[in-house]
């Protein structure tokens, strides 16, 4: 099950990488790869569901193991919405090609919460692979500076020198949620995990 | 486990008319009253969860029967995430109060979603129930509906005569995507529902 979850969470990084790659550089070829590849997430998703309730059922594990097989179901739901969250950004630089779908003045900013996500899930895939509390608790903190990001997007719309109008202004809205809404799927994993390991909850906000 | 599904689909139900009668009539009271009432959901949830857990360890359930509890587990989910999206409405509200947040050429499109909202939250209520997948196939046909007025809401915010700014543009493309992510999360359960009850994937769309 760890393999299978790891294996999901190197797919969702490299497609959160590319889309990101895409919409900066209108590249289309880039997003359709995204988009093709989501259903590869999808499908370890389903496979890895079935085969858990499949142990479940036929090894009657203890209460602990049990405990470690429903919160692997939770985390492959998570990684599985962080994929379609890549490819909703996919399709946005493919909806705008040739455009490019971010304006010059949010390429910095937008590219700072591509690359955030980036480390945020690379955190993720290593707090699931060695269960690592530290950097579980690490992606918090990450996630404030997602946070941040998000605020100075929504900021530099309200500026009285936004001059790309509202069809760019709610791309941007969504696109701002779609990066921040991954981060908070990579925080509720890493929580998880911490959960499973110490029998506690994260300390950190609730 | 249906009775608490049930429960938490009411408190669903409640919550999001509740959100959208305080949105539309810039009710403050009735705001916070939803965000209070969110903690009840998140515990139901919890609640359900570690129940459910400890059913699955000691009664040792066959493979059916364990199917039907971890698809609980993710209608739970996805209830809970409902309640949120109620939340968000709610925190809209109370963010512009004492101003509406909605402005008045939107007033009955978002009333429409709202309503879409309750119809399909109450159909899908019926479908935990009684298990009833004639309700849980049009329920789909109800979720097109929410996206026509998600469209809607899209074009009045393109459209030349718009006059209420970026802000407003920002609020309403977010307060759209909230209502039909709530209708999504009930399809997704009218989903499961019938997955349980007939052993195969809904005929309707992927």
């Amino acid at each position: 099950m760890r393999t299978d979850l790891l294996r999901m969470a190197q797919l969702v990084e490299s497609a959160m990488g590319k889309a990101s790659q895409a919409l900066l550089g209108a590249d289309l070829t880039l997003a359709e790869e995204v988009i093709a590849e989501d259903v590869a997430i999808d499908d370890i998703q389903h496979d890895l569901d079935a085969r858990t309730i499949n142990v479940m059922a036929r090894q009657q594990p203890v209460a602990s193991d049990l405990r470690t097989l429903v919160v692997g179901l939770r985390m492959s739901a998570d990684l599985e919405r962080m994929g379609d969250l890549a490819d909703h950004i996919a399709k946005l630089a493919r909806m705008r090609f040739p455009s490019t779908a971010v304006p010059p003045e949010l390429t910095m900013t937008i590219d700072e919460m591509g690359k955030c996500a980036g480390r945020i899930i690379n955190k993720m895939a290593s707090v699931i692979e060695h269960r690592d509390i530290v950097r579980a608790l690490e992606i918090e903190v990450d996630d404030d500076e997602m946070d941040i990001l998000h605020r100075k997007i929504i900021s530099t719309l309200l500026d009285d020198n936004w001059t790309h109008g509202i069809e760019t202004a709610i791309d941007m809205t969504l696109l701002a949620r779609y990066y921040e809404r991954c981060a908070d799927h990579a925080v509720s994993i890493a929580r998880r995990v911490y959960f499973l390991v110490t029998g506690e909850y994260s300390p950190i906000r609730p």
